[in-house]
């Protein structure tokens, strides 16, 4: 008898990220990591990596074996099952770019390889090592599926695989389970929880979805009695933390396939400096910035509506003020609508609005039951699945314009294989009617904007790179900090 | 008022070549040309190369700026449109391999490029230059989908729009109105038909699908019931054009998106000096070189079925053999079913077995009425559409294992601003039961063999290759010859 692959059947929430995926609205978040070569690297240190990473010394974590099956004999029941042709080669390449290898080619490939849908036949992830920056350092962009993990559990996973030795050397590849062994040996003594939790969770579900607190949540998207009740509510309280008064832009169009990535970083230092001097923490300083930048923008294509941009900005509870333990007994995530300002021609009275609507916001929050913060996570996390949701409701009009999302990361030096880790970008997902997204997270001292979009409804998205770069300086200059 | 982008219909087999498109079945043709640097070409060589083709200086032709289009306003119809946002750097773009720079990075990175489908919200095309080759040569893969043009069109349209004289500089993109112009002012003094044709071809449909003789009978693909009748004949009849008699093989299974392309060439005298000396013609070599190639693939893979397997083959027919005008009142087509002989173990057997079935297949041809030929011809053209079609009649085994196609292309030196193209080789499309596929081309004095398949489906593709050298050695030495 031949013995067949065990079928594991998906939660709920995974296989409505997996159903909500299309042609034109692949649902697979990812992460670009730049790492300097160690000294001791030869000239053929990328294809060493590579070929040490495709080698089969190591197991892949079961995580990264699993791939969605749907057959008459699970009666079109979608099901995980364990890939028995798994072929690493297909998973991890080895990239280069053309000349002058700038940034800008990096971007440009990242944009094109987040473009294409991963294959559902087989494990739903991709990683990508990249040589031919003309400064020497080396690159690895990866995908995976939104209904495999989420993006902010992606990127710890892969940084907690990382070191902060930089003379560690023999390291195994990120989706090893070798690689998860000693990130859970390592966080004894390491101070990033992020990491520690990453690790734990990996531990604790090895065949299954990977989800920290964050995205946990979307489960809530099994409960749109409770969501409506609470979009409900927000309808008739303008301060709550639910808007319906988002005006219409040229980011809430329908969306194509092909998604266009820019990436840029700022030192916390500088923004934190903007925070102390006008009382605003950091996150406040970053959403102005994107209201700015995006204001700017919207100018500039002559689309910038007369009432200001709403963004939908996943915010952390402690657990005692959710009443919500999260699954590793850390934080559980609601979710306020900020608006951004753009109405505001001066960056100081934009960082007054934003302020003003993010404490709103975090009040509003704080009255809301359990299962309503739940709900609310679930707008965020889920938007693709809950739109035809909430329009089967007669609520047509999405509740925000796009969403901003700032995922603190390690605050000090990591290093692979001796790579000194230099930058870390998420990549996020456009869905329909959302065709930008803009997630922030901080590594050693820096802040890095990872921006999103449909290559099409968001032409020249790396013109907001420049725009934020200049929203900085105008909010340091308006704190009087510059 | 607006005035918004004119509508044209699609042509039947265009659409049917849209329609039979799926996650797993991509539906587009490919072509790999690899050219020499000229002696003057600086450092940024490809660079400037890909900045010319980018810049906005030459018309786009307008079969490379329309896009399918279906919406409520066509009643759910499939349209052209013509793309009102055309952005050439999603279409044109400049690639490089990684270290070490071989045909095997090459062949590795054009494998990836034709696994993702074309964006519907788009002109179906792309071209990509690659740069990185160690030995310094450029490579550019080009993709269009059927819907568009077929295969051989695609290549001669490439091939028409390049240079006889090495000295000449300044010349359009192969896309470009300029370059189709130049092409016709050029076939004056040319004697490559082939080109002449092609360019002739592009003149006179200028908006619409561009198809070759061989392209013009998908057209056959309206016609069930004679192609019914052609098949039927021919399940009577063991040595008619069609068989039934096929083995089911690992090739003719179920296929996923992911492809693997390999492709090299043999000089043509070494073929021909083959046929020569066994009265054999260069197609019948070239097809016992794949059938011998094929059977050790299927020995390693333990599994060689008893019976022989069957080719589809395309073949020219002349124009008054065939009593069908072509479009170009050039030659019409016809398909002849090949026994591979991958039943001997023989290599001179198996070119005896070859070509008594390919004389038994083209002397049935013969006998075949005018629209039964167009009938054959489209099972080549259209199996992904036939599929279906053969299904409903009870015919569910489909009457060949692979096809082989070996097209004429031109015989003299041809450039590209001064490149010389050193290397020409098709990629096709595999479908859902037929997982490889071969299609040949000869220019000059050289035989490209392309061999594209699901990645999955045909593990090692790139064996095939060692296969097909060590088959014209043992075919050599089979007829005396080496």
């Amino acid at each position: 008898m031949v013995s067949l692959p065990k079928l594991r059947p998906i939660d709920p929430p995974s296989a409505a990220f997996l159903l909500a995926e299309s042609k034109n609205q692949p649902m697979h978040v990812g992460g670009l990591q730049l790492f300097e070569r160690p000294e001791d690297a030869g000239p053929d240190f990328v294809r060493e990596l590579f070929e040490a990473a495709t080698s089969n010394d190591d197991e892949v974590m079961p995580l990264f074996l699993k791939h969605p099956h749907r057959s008459i004999k699970t009666a079109g029941q979608l099901f995980w099952r364990e890939d028995d042709q798994f072929d690493i080669e297909h998973h991890v390449r080895h990239n280069a770019l053309p000349s002058p290898g700038r940034v800008r080619e990096l971007l440009e490939l990242c944009s094109r390889l987040h473009s294409t849908r991963l294959d559902w036949e087989r494990p739903l992830w991709q990683a990508h090592l990249i040589e031919g920056l003309a400064d020497g350092r080396v690159a690895m962009y990866t995908k995976i599926h939104h209904g495999l993990v989420d993006g902010i559990s992606a990127m710890r996973l892969l940084q907690s695989t990382l070191s902060t030795d930089p003379d560690e050397r023999g390291m195994a590849a990120p989706w090893t389970k070798r690689a998860i062994r000693r990130a859970k040996a390592d966080t004894k003594g390491d101070v990033d929880a992020p990491m520690t939790e990453a690790a734990h969770t990996l531990a604790g579900l090895p065949g299954d979805a990977l989800r920290t607190a964050l995205g946990i949540t979307a489960e809530a998207a099994g409960m749109p009695g409770a969501l409506i009740k609470t979009l409900s509510k927000g309808a008739r309280n303008e301060t709550s933390t639910v808007s319906f008064h988002t005006p219409r832009t040229m980011f809430n169009r329908s969306i194509t396939g092909a998604r266009r990535f820019a990436a840029q970083d700022w030192p916390v230092e500088r923004i934190r400096g903007v925070g102390k001097a006008t009382g605003a923490t950091i996150n406040d300083v970053v959403l102005a910035m994107c209201g700015g930048a995006i204001r700017t923008y919207l100018l500039e294509n002559d689309a910038l509506p007369d009432s200001p941009l709403v963004a939908m900005v996943p915010v952390g509870l402690k657990a005692k003020e959710s009443h919500l333990p999260s699954a590793e007994g850390g934080n559980a995530v609601g979710a306020v609508m900020a608006r951004l300002g753009t109405d505001q021609a001066d960056a100081g009275e934009r960082l007054v609005a934003v302020q003003k609507s993010m404490k709103d916001g975090k009040d509003a929050l704080q009255s809301l039951t359990p299962v309503q913060v739940l709900a609310m996570s679930a707008i965020g996390q889920a938007p693709a699945i809950l739109g035809p949701a909430l329009k089967m409701q007669g609520i047509i009009r999405s509740p925000y314009n796009l969403i901003i999302s700032n995922v603190p990361g390690p605050r000090t030096t990591h290093y692979w294989n001796g790579a000194k880790l230099v930058g870390n970008y998420p990549l996020s997902i456009p869905i329909n009617g959302m065709a930008l997204n803009i997630t922030c997270t901080s590594y050693d001292g820096s802040m890095g904007f990872g921006l999103t979009g449909c290559r099409r409804t968001v032409p020249h998205l790396q013109r907001l790179l420049t725009f934020l770069d200049a929203e900085l300086a105008a909010l340091e200059k308006a704190a009087g900090v510059s």
